[in-house]
């Protein structure tokens, strides 16, 4: 009783809050997706930049198989051509698919493998939160990047704050 | 003994952790910062957003703040004009006394606040981790948008993954 007391206390975020934390992140992401008219979701881009569908290539290069990758140590390998992924239903059906497999995963992540050294994708260095938190400023990073191409083609983002 | 290891063992990031995190985040902006020609950087903007001195005057106006809130419960009041700061030298400046502010207020932060309940700047609802999460993916989101807007100004961003 008193160590589960100490456990608990000491949490800076648990489990189910960093589960809801980034499912949360998720749904703007989908959103941002939406919002992309079709053409311009693979074609446009400013500065010499990765489209925006790279760019969630990326993101469902990463997302799914950090679920697997930290509840099964299978990464699998680093695929972010996709280039089966050739309209925006295609990315949308592919990034739900990502979802469900984080949900599914989640709960075989053990709360040990966090603080584990991992070698993500076989090439990443990191401890088990590092890469989990990586993956996810990443899709940050870049949805960002979306919100200007989408302001760009004069249409309005999704709230940020919105994550629910 | 067996209390401070179910502890140590059941947390996802620790405090360290969690510091150096932040900190590693707040390296890339400043080089972000830096990487922004005087001018353009009071003055560029893409469709319709605002200015880069804009957003990280946004980023000024939370980030010492919720570290001087969460450890003193003294969260100020929410100023993001800050009128005061009319050169990148200025920005940098106050960047920088941000991050001292954050790493002199970081040990006062109980490791229960995390979890309490808390409302930011008399104004947000939310937890301790919450509070802190948002404006550390704040940050990342308004950074992502600059490296657009640097890319369209023809300059190389600051690599995303140094954030050391």
């Amino acid at each position: 009783m008193e160590s589960t007391q100490v456990a608990a206390t000491a949490q800076i975020i648990n489990k189910d809050q960093l589960l809801t934390h980034w499912l949360g992140h998720r749904k703007v992401t989908r959103r941002a997706l939406e919002a992309f008219p079709e053409k311009e979701l693979f074609e446009f881009s400013i500065g010499g930049m990765r489209t925006y569908a790279q760019l969630t290539k990326e993101m469902l290069a990463m997302d799914g198989s950090t679920a697997r990758g930290l509840a099964t140590d299978d990464w699998g390998t680093f695929d972010e051509e996709k280039t089966e992924l050739t309209t925006k239903a295609d990315l949308l059906a592919s990034y739900d698919e990502s979802t469900e497999k984080i949900q599914n995963y989640w709960k075989d992540i053990s709360m040990e493998k966090f603080q584990e050294k991992v070698v993500a994708f076989g090439q990443y260095d990191g401890t088990g939160y590092s890469i989990l938190f990586y993956i996810i400023d990443n899709e940050i990073h870049h949805r960002g990047q979306g919100y200007v191409y989408l302001r760009a083609l004069g249409i309005t983002p999704p709230n940020f704050w919105e994550q629910y």
